[in-house]
């Protein structure tokens, strides 16, 4: 039984239904698709639960997620704590952690009626899928990936968790015969591994896997406040650098006003030469939902100062009602478990036949 | 419920209870288990599904895991499909050799009323529980272990499930909170990486496993007919040169007759410089339940010739009763199926506690 929707989620349709970001679909011989047709397949992807997220999140990855439950007919999203732990976690802070981003996923409007969100761990056939894709991967093929380059801290010296880490990412797409997978520039490579190894199983053991494409989304990237050079990041130990979307609007108005810009006091848009101001233009463009020359007009006789504080309303108005629902939620911890028990749920009886299958093909049974 | 002790297994317990094989135990800082008193502890091992074992296999280790389910109070046997798929697979001849392996282990005597034998891939918990283990373990730690130095051909080249095999190993092992594991001499390295992660997850979660130790019984290493120096294998290309237990009395006699021992006709036993000959002795003792010296004995005044003629007798009388079970149990696969479903369920019950209480330690729930 699905849970009903939310009454006070109903206002978010309106920046649902305004958002028509490009997508550039990554597939290898697929045409790119027909905007107005309706779209078919499975769209799936996974966030870290890292708590409460960060505007560069939202703009970036969740506001696309959901977009795209209006568009496919089935989507689901996970909070992939498997995938967590390949990096040192306090179990108690991953723990709420989790139930934040779960919240968070509601609050920046993630449907359950549309998709299905769900803990990557309570479904045990990711894990089970991942060794038998293992068993498909050779070593040297992860050697020079995004996830492991970037994270092992002296070469060759990381967990065999973050190592292995696109093998699981690609059990987690292929279980559910995945077709969408959003993801940002830095996971394309880890995308193209989930498609060979489609292609390798499907050879080896007959068709099942269709492969998957990534979509790529012309996600404004946010830079941090402080270095605009830098990746708005929730790890930055600056805390003026990033903003929560639980931040409330003082914090708001405080980090945009001490953000790094430069000396001139013009509002232009060159991300190269003037990377701080062209970082506030982006965040007001996305944020208000225009293009960046609208923000640009919109900017035209205000000084950096006077831009700083229409940029700040702006975020501030397209925060409020997140942050509200969050604190809303986190009061109601027990409608947010029920919602990943239920997502649970839904996504085991589409992943267990497929694996049941694979096991089959593989001759376990 | 369990299922009804089969009456035709019956004459199997007089091998078991004449079985007293010396037993080494190798665990730090604990002293030898003193013969007499009642064991205690929970004993784990697995067996890849080779299909029908042969007499190496026998000797080396199934005689020994039935003599085990006497002595200790919980004990389980697992047949790991999961660790067989990281060398390829033929998908049929695996699910074939699945039910032969389970056929094999009735028929050589294990007792599904005393020991729990599953397989491995009908519990998911084992991939599970590896996932996590696999995050406490660092690349490094695996590279020098036996199962990749010797199966990768190339250095480095093999499969990611080959390189983490004996992190898959640790999570059989310690998902039953097992104390014991019989293993042969070259597995002691990958038990290590057991008691290892015991203790890692221990350390960062509290204490939860006891650190297992290895069982080391002095098992006869049954050489190939055709080469001494090389151990009995079911993958020798030399097809005289492995007895599978389910051999007929004319296949056994005709491999043992010709079985490379030298030109002395006198028989000796001296692995060294007499290998062919003195692997005859071990094997006639084996089988015989008695010792070196009292094999050799009963040699004397015999040649080469004559003396392979009592080894095969005393082997054919000792597999012929594993043989025609072994058949029968073929004709009766609806049975072996069951003894494996029920296998499944009661190790189910014993890993899903562990697993829960692994997931809450490390903060997913």
């Amino acid at each position: 039984m699905a849970l009903p929707m939310r009454n006070n989620l109903k206002h978010f349709p309106r920046f649902i239904q305004k958002l028509n970001s490009p997508v550039r679909l990554l597939c290898a011989g697929l045409r790119p698709e027909n905007k107005e047709a309706p779209r078919s397949g499975r769209v799936f992807s996974g966030i870290q639960p890292t708590g409460v997220p960060h505007l560069g999140n939202y703009l970036g990855a969740l506001e696309n997620w959901v977009s795209l439950q209006d568009q496919y007919p089935s989507v689901l999203y996970s909070i992939v704590d498997l995938h967590s732990i390949t990096q040192p976690q306090d179990p108690t802070q991953l723990k709420s952690n989790i139930l934040d981003m779960a919240a968070s996923l509601l609050a920046c409007g993630i449907n359950p009626e549309k998709a299905i969100l769900f803990q990557q761990s309570q479904v045990s056939e990711h894990a089970e899928l991942s060794w038998i894709l293992g068993c498909l991967t050779s070593m040297p093929r992860l050697r020079h990936l995004p996830q492991w380059k970037m994270k092992s801290k002296v070469k060759n010296e990381g967990s065999v968790g973050l190592y292995t880490y696109p093998v699981l990412q690609a059990a987690d797409i292929l279980l559910y015969k995945s077709t969408r997978v959003p993801v940002g520039e830095d996971q394309v490579q880890h995308l193209e591994l989930a498609q060979d190894l489609a292609r390798i199983f499907n050879n080896r053991y007959g068709e099942l896997f269709p492969e998957p494409c990534a979509l790529l989304s012309s996600t404004r990237k946010v830079k941090s406040l402080r270095d605009a050079s830098a990746k708005m990041s929730k790890s930055d130990p600056q805390t003026m650098a990033t903003i929560s979307v639980t931040d409330t609007p003082d914090d708001i108005a405080l980090k945009i006003r001490r953000a790094v810009t430069d000396f001139t006091s013009e509002v232009t848009f060159d991300p190269e030469t003037r990377p701080g101001v062209s970082n506030l233009v982006n965040i007001h463009a996305a944020v208000s939902m225009i293009s960046v020359q609208e923000a640009v007009s919109q900017a035209r006789g205000l000084d950096t100062g006077a831009y700083k504080k229409l940029v700040s309303e702006a975020v501030i108005q397209r925060l409020t009602p997140i942050r509200e629902e969050i604190e809303r939620l986190r009061s109601d911890r027990a409608y947010v478990e029920r919602v990943l028990a239920q997502g649970t749920c839904r996504a085991r009886e589409l992943a267990a036949p497929v694996l049941a299958e694979v096991r089959q093909r593989v001759g376990f049974c």
